[in-house]
């Protein structure tokens, strides 16, 4: 266990600074807040600064550059203009790009849903396969293993680096077992630890040769230009990576506007092999006559073109940046040199992951609950929420006002010290 | 076979009327016609007395009554306003209704994914049950019999008959034969046949005592409000016939907006048992955060109320009636009595369906093909393509001005005539 602050105090000391700590925390509980850190929302003033969206189409503009009414039906893939934005964007062909709904968690459920049922480019469907599984690198999203577990998709866990996943473990899995058919991967300001993939990462990733013919990755870019500051990171593109490495149909990288634009009236994207497209589109011929162009549209009206995204994007890091600089502060600050909780200060992304001492998160949670800051559900950054050292806790700072993050992160402070106290006196 | 105007005459005489009516085919060809009458598409007129849609929200309107910020996460059910005038419109109640995206043919197909993979409410799932079969009353729907086919669903047909499916044979099938699970169903104006289901036939679908438990009634509603003239026709509400038969869960109605609004930026719904309900939202909770909330907020904004919708759908029949009138018209003076040809005309709805002498359909088809007037290919509106007779022709003028639709009428009942003299020559 790591050395904290009060190693070496005796019981009564330690039994005094525990009820000066209760004494504070009622302090909180009688201020009777109401302050939501559980979700990466953006708050009113980013939704604000898209409101243009909401007027920028006029009763005679539906027309996109390739004559198509976008009031009627047709336009499959989506409408040429956005595919462009979209491709500048992920440095992708326009082949490579389907423009989907408002939600690209849906697009990364409907791929998996085709696989099971249906077959990777239509091979023999996993669920006739036996029991299939995925690597989930983690602390990782709640609602990718949410996914896993609905279609019972075994989830195997693989531990987070600052680098990315742990590779040693992922080839050893990808590699030696024909039933791993697939992994996870926030790429870019993971979620939840906000790191960056190594290019040396990126690179392991797209040369692996999984022993599955039919393994694929689901590369979440969700956060890819949701930098704080400076240039958006750089790191390998995965499609061309795979290509070169002789797994082309390997990645579906996916993005969403809806922390771009409006998470309630975004647009999404999967990028993949044209090939790969190919079948998808099969598939949503089946399924759609098709999308809502006249909010792909809308989109491309507002930001113009892919440097209209980036810049706007640099309105968003103005607005995000403060709130990730007063939680580091205020953690810097109260628990700096306790050695009771660790946390790495992100460069980009929604969220922050903070790592008490063991079987304590659950604990700081349950506090930070009942003093009226709710926090996502202690072991949801695990696959079966399973955080076996109870240890991992999701922020997500962004939704709120700068004031209020300073508030919910002095609670927070004091939370981890209560229950790092009390797992010291027990 | 019918009798026709030309029987009697001898082979000579058969040839000379043959030879001219290919004379008149070669004067369409040589105007190189380029019309479309394939599928059920709006006019641009249509498209256009809903623009106001393009810019009714402004930069500061996007909270839902229940004070949701439609522009963020949130909502999985639909903004309540939405959900009134639907429920108002289809005669349900509000906890009956979940607003889908602007496709009901994804919320169809996605049902049915979760039946095949995950069983009715979580039954035992479909696939696991053998060869599933769909009762498919015929001629139908060819993005149902698309569903089917790509879910490897048993498409077993009933004849369609003026009243509705053949009712004796659905209860046969369903009553019977445990693993027929499903059955398709346009109940008013009918794709193709633009039949309305009689109050006798609705009620028989309500009270069957399907075999399987898990039986469930796809009831594509798509042109419930869709009439061309008076009063929208009233049919027994689906949803209370099966309850007080017993079968409350059996029913999912589906509406769409894309022949309201606009195709291309429209909502769609469900309407269906609460309980039912809850199960769609289970899974919806895992396949996305939330719906496209602006859109339905752009429909609030627009239409007002149910009643708005209902006079906004009197200026649709306006547009619509004309072109299935002048189709009427030349049909009946062209082949009126001629015994070659029959349709009923409709009165509300996309389609009209018109049956040739038997082994005439697709010639006539290619006929217009050929001269420039594309219409669905011949067989489509039977499962697997298999219309036996080849007599079924499913003729959409809505998306034509009423002129061609006129142009492209002529040359239809000169291909009838053409065809038809062939297989009494032959």
């Amino acid at each position: 266990m790591a050395v904290t602050v009060w190693d070496g105090l005796d019981r009564d000391k330690l039994n005094g600074i525990y009820h000066s700590l209760l004494n504070e925390y009622e302090g909180f509980r009688a201020r009777k807040l109401n302050l939501d850190m559980s979700r990466g929302r953006p708050s009113k003033a980013q939704l604000n600064i898209s409101s243009g969206l909401l007027d920028c189409l006029s009763g005679g503009d539906y027309t996109a550059e390739n004559g198509l009414d976008c009031r009627n039906y047709g336009g499959l893939d989506g409408i040429p203009e956005i595919k462009r934005i979209v491709a500048e964007l992920m440095d992708a062909d326009v082949s490579e790009v389907i423009i989907g709904g408002n939600s690209s968690l849906s697009m990364m459920f409907d791929n998996i849903a085709s696989n099971v049922s249906h077959g990777v480019r239509e091979d023999i469907p996993w669920q006739k396969q036996g029991r299939v599984k995925f690597i989930c690198p983690a602390p990782g999203y709640d609602r990718h293993f949410a996914i896993c577990e609905y279609f019972h998709i075994e989830m195997t866990t693989v531990p987070m680096t600052p680098e990315g996943p742990d590779m040693d473990a992922v080839e050893e899995l990808a590699e030696n077992d024909a039933m791993i058919k697939g992994m996870w991967c926030v790429p870019v300001f993971s979620n939840p630890d906000g790191c960056v993939y190594s290019p040396d990462t990126v690179r392991r990733i797209a040369r692996m040769k999984p022993r599955a013919h039919d393994f694929r990755l689901y590369w979440d870019n969700a956060y890819c230009i949701h930098n704080f500051e400076g240039e958006r990171p750089v790191i390998p593109n995965i499609i061309r990576e795979c290509e070169r490495a002789g797994n082309p149909h390997m990645p579906l990288e996916f993005m969403s506007f809806s922390k771009i634009s409006f998470p309630g009236g975004g647009i999404s994207a999967v990028i993949t092999s044209a090939s790969n497209c190919g079948y998808i589109l099969k598939r949503l011929s089946t399924q759609t006559i098709g999308p809502d162009k006249l909010n792909q549209l809308r989109h491309c009206r507002f930001f113009k073109n892919a440097e209209g995204v980036l810049s706007h994007m640099r309105k968003h890091s103005e607005l995000i940046k403060p709130k990730f600089d007063a939680t580091d502060e205020i953690f810097e600050k109260n628990l700096g040199n306790m050695g009771v909780g660790f946390w790495e200060k992100p460069r980009g992304g929604y969220f922050l992951s903070f790592r008490t001492l063991p079987g304590c998160a659950a604990r700081v949670v349950a506090l930070c609950g009942d003093a009226g800051v709710s926090l996502t559900k202690a072991g949801a950054t695990y696959p079966y929420y399973k955080d076996h050292m109870d240890s991992n806790i999701r922020i997500a700072p962004t939704s709120l006002e700068t004031e209020d993050v300073r508030t919910a992160a002095e609670l927070f402070c004091l939370a981890v010290k209560i229950a790092s106290l009390e797992k010291l006196i027990d």
